[in-house]
């Protein structure tokens, strides 16, 4: 197939793509190159039917292939709340484009949602179904809003205009290639545990998150892929439900690092989600799929990546 | 002041837009004749700074001028249903092409949003502070999403790019001018009332809604536009707290129009709101502003007006 992956030279986005490649795919990348970095796509230019431009998803642009997968959006709240007008017209523009392009060359069109979408949860775990819980005017909103209309914008193509579009649901994802400042709470104590500092937790520390291996999310996104058209679900959850405190993340890494804890303790963020929780029991059903890296494993290459950034 | 009301041929706009001429300023509207009508402008040609122009907020376009109110977006389910691609590029890509346009020229900008940013609320009555139960993958999510994704974007031109934009929310509101095919409860028993037909409910027809006069709604949106702009909150909620199931609907009807109630149930249609209500103390204390016009006083034009078309 050939492919294109929009947001490509990002954290997930060279994971999925590097994987691609392997299974001997044609992929080209669309990337502004905001939060996504060249040098994530090293490995890749070994393969010779990899491309990548510089172009970004807020601007029409033509493309021929068989397959479309956008995971082009800032994604992290440090970064996303950099330019909240940046954020939403390349989430909602980016996501128009992209549906218009799928519909014209009749290609799939994966899109990467987000756990976002559900807000600050007041159900537990959230499964597809919950509708969320999100503030429209509030300093995530540029993110989680730009991300729900995307979702409804794909979902009445995908009803409307008879596109393949299928929506993905991410929630909290790590791994090598993430960026150090992210302000994410495993690159945030990576970084720190690297450098010996205290690590930081926002307000108690109770609060609660799941984190999946990025090798685990990009095995989802491609089971997705490959689905046939007609066991496509409006959107499914890619996550792992495996709910860990913060407090309980911190442990592990120092366990990892052999070191001494120690922490600092800061307020709590303005909408800052208390849990979040994926059900994937649909994942399970629909994509025989389920992580299969627990977190002790995937902290070890995280925290080596994190020592040589 | 030179004000452009987007939408202004529409139920909303046209009252509202002949309030302004009546108050002195020059009215420039924009309208695609989408669900406006030109009949609905008919008084307003009186006025010697009337123009109508008939254009699509989907596209950018250039104005001069004070201050802009955007009512551009199909409002009612049967309209924004009819094509959610469209909805949503005219909730979406208006909005961002108005606060732009906002930015440059230095003008006010109002925006309606809506009570469905709220959902199926399961908190009664809404205060702005809720952040609301809506599905981003349902039969009313063109709109619902359109209009969360709209007041996320000039809350950050507000918040982020120093615009004066203004956002109010504005629960079900009736009067003469409206479409007699929008498939509103009111529209529906004021038609089928004058035609001496049978009322019809959807599902057991407890479920309520609070209903504002248009006039009442006009004079809340003119309050906002003329507040100092340092007293103006980040949205705040218009609509008739009082609240009415569909049956007592009904029955005022059959009481003003004289004759005997005959009443037909059909099924509830997807996602339907079981009850909404506004709070609006927030509006009672920055803007002075309640409605005045009870549901049975409003009703009276508003049957006359749909005996006549």
């Amino acid at each position: 197939m050939n492919i294109l992956v929009t947001g490509g030279a990002g954290f997930i986005g060279s994971h999925l793509t590097l994987r691609l490649l392997k299974e001997g795919h044609a992929v080209t990348v669309w990337d502004n190159l905001h939060t996504g970095r060249l040098k994530n796509l090293t490995a890749h230019r070994d393969f010779d039917k990899f491309q990548f431009v510089e172009a970004d998803v807020r601007e029409a642009r033509d493309y021929q292939g068989d397959m479309i997968i956008n995971l082009a959006c800032p994604a992290s709240p440090v970064h996303y709340q950099a330019d909240p007008v940046f954020t939403w017209e390349t989430s909602v523009f980016g996501v128009h484009h992209l549906a218009h392009l799928a519909e014209k060359i009749g290609a799939v069109l994966l899109h990467a949602s987000t756990s976002e979408v559900y807000g600050d949860p007041d159900v537990h775990p959230q499964s597809e179904s919950y509708w969320g819980n999100v503030n429209t005017i509030g300093i995530r909103s540029c993110y989680d809003e730009g991300k729900r209309a995307a979702e409804t914008l794909l979902h009445d193509f995908r009803t409307f205009k008879n596109t393949d579009t299928r929506l993905f649901r991410i929630f909290n994802t790590y791994g090598p290639q993430m960026l150090p400042d992210d302000g994410r709470v495993v690159s945030n104590f990576c970084v720190q545990a690297a450098r010996g500092q205290e690590l930081t937790i926002f307000g108690d520390g109770k609060q609660t998150r799941s984190f999946c291996y990025v090798e685990d999310l990009v095995d989802g996104i491609w089971r997705l892929a490959n689905l046939p058209r007609e066991k496509v679900p409006p959107v499914v959850n890619l996550g792992n439900p495996g709910e860990f405190t913060m407090l309980e993340l911190a442990e592990l890494v120092f366990k990892l690092m052999g070191s001494e804890p120690k922490l600092k303790f800061l307020p709590l963020p303005q909408d800052d989600p208390k849990r979040r929780k994926p059900n994937i029991e649909l994942a399970k059903e629909v994509l025989g799929w389920e992580p299969v890296i627990s977190l002790q494993e995937g902290l070890k290459p995280t925290l080596e990546y994190f020592k040589n950034v």
